[in-house]
């Protein structure tokens, strides 16, 4: 059984007059949070708020760079060389990081946003510039992201800390892929059974499959998120979950 | 007699496709670049791409925050409360830096441009937020602007060191501003005109008036406007006739 | 006693991922709505859906230009020239009837928003320029705006047909300018006192200012807040008054 | 022998305070001119300087959207939904035919730009989407296109005219596909070269293939690039090589 885990979530993704998600609660429930920064959410003055909201309550602040696609939220694939790639790692992290300045703390880890997100578990090149780039700014910041992806091995042939994460309200398949969204059991909505698969992934570092086989994750940290009408219930839940178990929630960072 | 002065050009303005001034041999000629931090230009190769002909040439790199308004090129003033001015200019000087990490150097000053640069001339609020959120960021960070304005006060208030520039293409009222666009004397496009008060402004810290009077300005730097269609025939007489004289070229910061 | 009266609403002021205000359920209330046209809110998506459900509905669709601010929400005054202004209408007003087109109806009349709509309340040369590409785009395409109002003049001299707009939710001083945001009295936001002052304009064509004097505002149309918290349950009592009176809700357009 | 054909170009590229190639001078030599609609390119100024120089010259406007990536240029893939390819479509469309009626001319027909071009040449589905917009918007509309291609194919579906398109200043290969950008032969910047190929072009309906083979293409019109340096030269000496010939430059729409 583990002592600690880390639970952490996507937020500071609202823009401008736009608000998305419940950020002053979530930022209470959390122990990092990955702050959207500028190209696919998350405007200068929700920037400054979420670097505030993470020094106020102790959250590590994580750099969420995303695709240049406001429009598009970051969901959509955008054909970016590897060069422009590392270019927007730069600057996104950077532009997080003078917001994090501005509220007296700094970023701690980086975690891709979106369509990104799904690149860099995949595409080897792009996750090598990716982590160059986050290397390049400074190699003590670790990576979060998906298991066994592009992105772990480019974080490995770095020499930067790789964190993974699992999901705590998505269901696995018996390869430890998620179940493709639309399918049967590929979104947990309910609290308590959200926090049961957290409590699973904490103290048996795997989960249960849809096929009834199990996984081995071994997640450093469970997303939780923050988006959806049920993130504040399910969070809370998942929190208060694995504190009775006598599991800290802590940052990995 | 000054034994060095600074040469300071506004560069880096290219966005995308689009192309702005002959970066390559301007880069060559100042001792301080202002690069756009993609509020206004720059998108972030080409931030990228500016940090390493900084790092190349021995430039100090500036943060160049303007207006978030491409379509304007930061030249339209905008109504941004002193609160939004302040998160804009850490996101921005933090998006260069992050750029110039990836280049390894950093961002070594701040200068506004366009219409903010004339509103933190005369709008005291403003200047004060802009130079307490360029603190927020680095203390040590210096600040390049117009000699005797809001931003020089804020910036004593603040205890940020402040560089003060002068022109030497644009010619000046008794009063030490400057004389407006369209007025006769207004824009020195002579590179020996420019070469000449260039020398003037090193040798003596003031120039001459459109009336004859002189008028005393202490600069910090000599301004060199990159994006004109005579820019690098100037900044190369500018800087031959200064090295003639014995006054070495080296960056303020 | 007027027979029928309009009632307009600012609708389509999503963007992307982020949803603001209750369109399907404002569109079921109103006779115009004035359609965000992508400049400070407004992605093609939601153009299209907007075209769409004022087509449902048998609502007039009206653009509703504004500044080229997204992160702004084109709330804070840009400086743009009157050139530039006629430009940006021509194009958020085409991009508008693009959708229309898409949806199979078309644009009927414009209102302007934000920093521009207060504007074109005051400015006589932006409103001139304004009015004059509403008119080269279709000169039968009326307006709609402050009573009284740099804009009214404009279109007068312009040959476009102006419609007045009383607003039901905000308090009125004896000259007929709206009590400002933050003094007593500027915001009504109780259903039965909003409906109230809907049928005392559309009965008496005025309204009892904040001293109890009676304005007169001849409006053609009653305008409905649709992004605050209580604007469906405010624009449900209006209407429902209204009817109950026998006054037809119908666009003016 | 032909009497006639369409030069078409890429023009109005220019965005803000960036110019790209001369529109001056490419306005008086083509027939048919595509202007960027804002969101790859364009600002609303420049849209309306294109629509005024198209009315100026007689030249036929031709809308030329492309995917939302003003950083890109429009050059890289953007993975959107046929629905939202509609809706950017009948948005950028409406968008230009708005300058156009400020300009008092319209909208003549319609060419997809870069990254949109080569998908809308073999993805079906979005080319239908892409063809059902356009003819929702104006059944009467042409598109010009890419021979053979995806939306030739819808086009023909959608009872949209289709007009084929051909490169003075591009090898094809043997089965009329364009030489890659970087092989031999790929780039013709020769305007004699050039002119060759448009007579070839003009007089046969097709070109002689990188092998010596003969590639039939049935051209109604031949695309001159805009915004290269030899831009103004090549086009310059195809259209006077052409007229020489007694071939009319005429717009196909």
């Amino acid at each position: 059984m583990r002592p600690a885990i880390d639970l952490n979530s996507d937020l500071g993704e609202s823009f401008g007059a736009w608000r998305l998600g419940d950020d002053e609660a979530m930022f209470a429930l959390v122990s990092s949070a990955n702050v959207a920064c500028g190209f696919h959410a998350g405007d200068p003055a929700t920037m400054l708020a979420s670097a505030r909201l993470a020094a106020r309550h102790g959250v590590a602040l994580g750099a969420h760079p995303g695709y240049r696609d406001l429009a598009g939220f970051g969901r959509r694939a955008l054909d970016t060389s590897p060069d422009e790639l590392a270019a927007e790692l730069l600057v996104q992290l950077g532009a997080l990081d003078g917001a994090a300045r501005g509220a007296g703390t700094r970023v701690r880890h980086v975690k891709a946003h979106g369509a990104l997100y799904h690149r860099l578990a995949v595409d080897e090149s792009a996750a090598h510039a990716f982590a160059e780039a986050v290397a390049a700014y400074d190699p003590m910041l670790p990576l979060l992201g998906l298991p066994a992806s592009a992105l772990e091995r480019a974080a490995d042939a770095t020499g930067l800390r790789f964190a993974r994460e699992a999901f705590v309200d998505r269901g696995y398949a018996a390869d430890g892929s998620l179940v493709p969204r639309g399918e049967p059991g590929a979104v947990i909505d309910d609290p308590a059974a959200a926090s049961d698969r957290a409590l699973e992934l904490a103290e048996t570092g795997g989960i249960t499959a849809d096929d009834g086989s199990r996984v081995d994750l071994a997640p450093d940290s469970l997303c939780l998120h923050g988006d959806t009408p049920g993130a504040v219930a399910i969070a809370t839940a998942v929190r208060r979950s694995l504190e009775g178990a006598g599991i800290a929630i802590e940052a990995f960072a």
